[in-house]
């Protein structure tokens, strides 16, 4: 309880994140949402994820606001989960995490999946830190500075 | 350990960067070395963490190539935790985490910290999933295709 309470109040927005989706099967579902995937079930089929496991989770997603519950989209007695703004807006962690993936957990001939855009048919770019002004920017190039939530305030 | 078996041997790259890197205290030591934290004790202080845990967490990040176990910077007799290039590969996860963190996990007035850079002292710009030409994409203008690693050859 000590190690969550201390992630969940932290001024640092990368441990509230952890706190809240950063448990393993909760990413893995919201990269099933991307793909579409909206129902129990089918969660749960592409998963292999135990019903109870799956359950949990998807509760907390929903109580978190990443995911609404819908009627189906096919007038069937089914409940859709559906992508909320806030659980769209996961996408970049989520791309992140597979382009560190490619480069760097396949062995050379290994099968993995890549990311096109639907327009033009090619791989997506690679995410990239950048400044204000578009240079690109590694770890060492940045500092944190405490910020006012909602006025970018400066207080050091 | 099905689980963990499915992960690894997935051809997702998403999987296997959750199954690899997806703990959150091994993303927050990760996070903890982008502000140039390198000592065993100074990582123990900053997170508060159990040293058997920190100790397991480091381990295995060297293990799989994170960080590097080097003599201390200053010539004496500590050992310190230095990112590889794969560690230092993780920071765009590390940023779309703070950055989805920043919008959505704190209240209006709540005080968080934010990524500025060094040279013009801006905050960083948001990270984009774009197109090879520049679009910016949404998770549905997006599709996922098999390709070999390091040949980039389709399959289907």
């Amino acid at each position: 309880m000590a190690r969550q309470e201390s992630l969940r109040t932290s001024e640092c927005p990368v441990a509230r994140t952890l706190e809240s989706i950063g448990e393993r099967w909760c990413l893995m579902i919201i990269r099933e949402a991307f793909d579409n995937v909206r129902r129990f079930s089918e969660f749960q089929k592409n998963l292999g994820l135990a019903k109870n496991i799956l359950a949990s989770r998807l509760k907390l997603l929903v109580d978190i606001g990443v995911f609404e519950v819908c009627p189906a989209s096919d007038g069937s007695a089914y409940r859709e989960y559906v992508l909320t703004e806030k659980g769209r807006s996961i996408f970049p962690i989520v791309v992140a995490m597979r382009q560190w993936g490619e480069r760097f957990m396949f062995d050379e001939g290994e099968v993995h999946s890549v990311l096109f855009d639907n327009v033009d048919g090619q791989p997506i770019q690679p995410l990239e830190v950048r400044s204000a002004n578009g240079n690109q920017l590694e770890p060492t190039d940045c500092y944190r500075q405490r910020v006012i939530s909602g006025k970018q305030e400066l207080l050091l």
